[in-house]
């Protein structure tokens, strides 16, 4: 099989041929429909997240077609309704790999996401794991691995135009807690912030702010769901929080969704929230830096709540799968891949998502 | 009637002769029985509040005797389950008048504490309101003033013992959602944190540290409830954390409640706080500068939640007095007070309040 | 001033001229531009409801024109945003009047609709409070009554097509807590389920099964948002629970809501629900009669939550009011009135909502 | 081993030798120390539990010493703090076995109590699960079982005192959301019963009150911290109903937790509970028949909110223990059990429990 290998931090992608290792008891090996560069790939090529056992190959969301199973009949794994699983099944599966279900974060607090045992396909999973990302021919997955059959009518390339973002976002729309008619300001328009506009938008929320930059993602915005963009090029910061003023009769946002992993826009956040209201900072995977921030003005005096949000668990995956399959036809995620990539041009489409010439570069590595 | 006026920011407390005005009708005239120095009164003393109208009459928590009413007997207000006050009855008074009952954080939010319209005796209510704070010997309620009969057996000494600090904990504690086995850190040991501490106790926490200083206030921490008290002078940042991971199974503590206006306090806050668990704010009454805090670090990857906590509204009044009245054998609320003042000595009182020389003062107008 | 006048239980209509009183400082004279029929005035004329007291103008959710203000301009009363209204401005009003803001209720609680002193126009306000209900040309309001202006582009006919029940679903809805995604359940295709299912699709639930009849209701059910209409006429119960079950995997609803007034529906709604999930009882205000529920099987196992939801406040008249406002181009609120009645033929128009003969009479006391 | 076996519904407890199987990978046996009969045991002999597979050792909620693994030390089992448990550990364990980590409500709902996979030690884990219930010389541990070590200070003894009716009622409290200062009313006087109202009152509820029977449990009650305690047996409804009014300003209690398993308790929780409260219905374990509700009195105008509370997880385990060690002094949950019996003595202690001659027995089965 080939397979795109990011062999360390800073250095070019690199193609080869690896074998397709022998499938362990439960394991199964799907053959790559759809895979998709995410801003975590860029951030693992410069080396700023830990924990990365490179070479790797990544590509952490993607869909593929059941071409195997390791073991017997009975060990093939089922959906969530207990039906098992077929060859030829089109399915994505949840990235996140190896809670434990044991530990403290697991079994009391009931919050996985900070299982200190989870690893992530794509990213904390390396060669050694078996080849285990998505811009590759095929992807090897370990007993135990959570796959997702794509609701009938979702296409591959539309699931993949959300992607990583979409489920990201639905964590942050439900952690925020959004409610029919609040009134949310997004402050991003990649991947993450777009989704969360739609997502927002599909649940009620009005008005829905999107802050961000350049032109064409504003625009996107709009299609989006968007009732409001505001160009984070044109207009300083006073403007765009008098726009945001203007239509939330002068109090601010209900909520605001932070998804820029740009430290100033978590204190910009703080001055678009409304007195009680909820900001939910989701941008920051790696560290940006610090920000300045004022506990009596942004904190204490406004009664603001602010709620960190990391990773995401089966919950949003599938809730973010369903409003994909639900709301198609209303929100276009599959025009959030600007282009399409195969695994020899995929060094070009992470130097075009670092450069930030697209908004999403998808990758199919068998077309 | 004598009380101690605050002329100015940073004037010396003048003890003045001031007229009785007549009463209006719902007004309400109390013989002061005790009032306290509170912190904001410092802050108030040191023109670090706006729109406070000097000369004022300081002491927005206090209790007195009814000795008059304005208007007819059905003029007369009544408590909360419709029982007349009488002449002779022993009340305290929620601080917080005005708010309109009409504006969108009234009427649609529920966070009346946010409502413009809000004052507060003593602070935002001066002179012309009629003298209106605690340090005098009666004080003018205006109509509709919520008036609180102080529960069969609870002293108004041991109330103000408690007093605004205690109130302010309470919600603090209840924004918290302090659970049955919850691991709670105060940071700050005066009269809001200690409250804080006793509270948390009395909701079932454990184990509840406390981190303040000097020495006095922490041997206090461990009567008011704390298990463990930890001295910010003695013991560096490190070591302060290494204690709180020690006593939570190296995770930190599920609740961190901020009480000491320290903006450092917010940032050291967060470090000690688990992932995924709670810190509220609720020390930042005045601007006391800017922190730095990493929005990776601090909030997304650990999932924090950081909840700012302002005012406090009947709910939280009645809560306080009722957990007083039940507790008091438990919690030695009435300790709390190191010192009670007469009215020429509020300005010696509050000198000593400024200069962290005893934890609590009290005053006492007509003792 | 003509008005329809209900002078007793179960005694016709009749259509009278009433005086003008004059108006108090602060009380405000709309001239009616439109009223419904509600299902509660059916209640009322069946002398269903305690503390009634007839003769009464019924129409508590009505629209009108500012004519008359009681007092001088600094005692007209001011939206939300704290701008005063005009004459000429077309308003609604909240129904429920007198609430305390004084209570434990009011004050501690936060549930202003239990509060002992509220009451509502046009159902427990009589002609001893001058006329109050929207079946005549004009309705006089009392000091402190809450206004609301029409958003624009609201028209008053589309408004009074949700009315009283869009304002009792949207509380439904958001005690219901409906979240993107959920699975809902209606019982009732009256305008509180029409309303409630118009409210969960614009909350993003998916899907929306609606039960009722007859089967013009499910068919407007499915132009308001519901993706299935079940014939409660049709179906037996346990064909209905196979088609609640088919669309939910297997699992019921993660939310039922109750708006049918039918005791027996609460028990049906407890069978439609999934284990874990949330029934809202939105339809009972007025004793239908009791029914067997058996304790082990409808709420220990199934871990089922059910909430009683009574009345509304101004955050739910203001929530309904932007949700019609914001959505009317997708949910045919206006649909709703099946017919508009002049005050004469208001008794017809009682009568045939009492049959059943419609989904909702509209009231034009002018036109 | 010598085990006493429950051979069928309402046949005799045989006391039987049995042999000790082998340990597969990951097994753990334990030699027991003390175990309890529980009120559901007596529904396992009467027959009132379905799934259950007879013969069955009874017993699951017990504390043994770690005698063997079953495979290498890496197979060994560890804590939640990843410590590995050692031979000679003194340890309970989650009675709740199996459930899947895949399905719908482990993966999604995040309710792991309604698992469809989820079994019980000693109720649905017969004999040919190995002998696995209490009521034995040795208990024999599948892998995957969730072990939990004592903590230092409470003796097994003390922790069987609570036992299973201390881990339901952690539940109960925890899904009722007591808060410090509620009123609860704690309808049962049994092991579950005697633990909500302790652990409401360690939760800072005030009153707390307990309706049951018969006298000694009702003075247990005030030992275990209810405020009040209302006979049942001399007690009419509506003096209890007064009794429980009298000490909540007349509105009834915020919280009313059912832990009876008599249907008519349900129905009477709703008188006692106050507007906009809540009821939790925690007794229900099989069915006792049905109730006569009233949507409109109970529910609808009452706004009240009824959860369902079925079974119990590893936090409500780990919650129960840490507050039986830290607050053993001050509830003494030891002096719950009667009287201790040995094996041979099992079927007297089942009888006795069946009986109701005691409130709670214990099982020594090497004593």
């Amino acid at each position: 099989m080939r397979a795109a290998v990011m062999p360390a931090p800073n250095a070019p992608i690199d193609v080869r041929d690896l074998p397709v290792p022998p499938l362990a008891q439960g394991a199964v090996l799907l053959e790559t429909i759809a895979s998709e560069v995410c801003g975590t790939d860029v951030h693992l090529w410069h080396g700023r997240l830990a924990g990365v056992p490179y070479p790797i190959v990544p590509g952490h969301v993607s869909v593929g077609r059941i071409a195997a199973f390791g073991g017997s009949d009975a060990d093939r794994p089922a959906d969530l309704d207990g039906k098992r699983f077929q060859i030829g099944d089109v399915v994505t599966f949840l990235d996140v790999h190896g809670t434990c279900g044991a530990c403290w974060y697991c079994l009391v607090a009931g919050q996985s996401t900070r299982c200190p045992k989870r690893r992530v396909y794509g990213i904390t999973m390396g060669m050694a794991d078996g080849p285990s990302g998505g811009w590759a021919e095929a992807i090897l997955l370990k007993p135990g691995t959570h796959l997702i059959r794509l609701p009938r009518g979702l296409e591959p390339e539309t699931f993949i135009g959300g992607g990583c973002g979409a489920v990201t976002a639905f964590h942050a729309v439900r952690r925020a807690g959004v409610r029919l008619g609040d009134a949310v300001a997004v402050l991003g328009a990649g991947p993450v912030g777009l989704s969360a506009a739609a997502l927002a938008s599909i649940s009620g929320a009005d008005p829905v702010v999107v802050i961000g930059a350049p032109a064409d993602r504003l625009a996107m915005a709009g299609r989006m769901g968007a009732t409001l963009a505001l160009d984070l090029d044109a207009l300083p910061h006073a403007a765009r929080r008098d726009a945001v003023l203007a239509c939330t009769h002068g109090r601010g946002a209900d909520v605001v969704i932070e998804a820029t992993g740009v430290p100033q826009a978590v204190a910009e956040g703080a001055t678009l929230c409304r007195d009680g209201g909820v900001m939910v900072v989701a941008g920051h995977y790696t560290d940006g830096g610090d920000i300045a921030l004022n506990p009596h003005a942004h904190l204490n005096r406004p009664h603001l709540e602010v709620r960190g949000c990391w990773g995401s668990d089966a919950s949003h995956f599938h809730g973010a799968i369903r409003a994909m399959a639900r709301h198609q036809g209303r929100i276009p995620w599959s025009d959030l891949v600007t282009r399409w990539y195969s695994i020899e041009e995929s060094g070009a489409a992470l130097q075009a998502v670092a450069d930030r010439k697209l908004l999403k570069a998808g990758i199919r590595p068998r077309a």
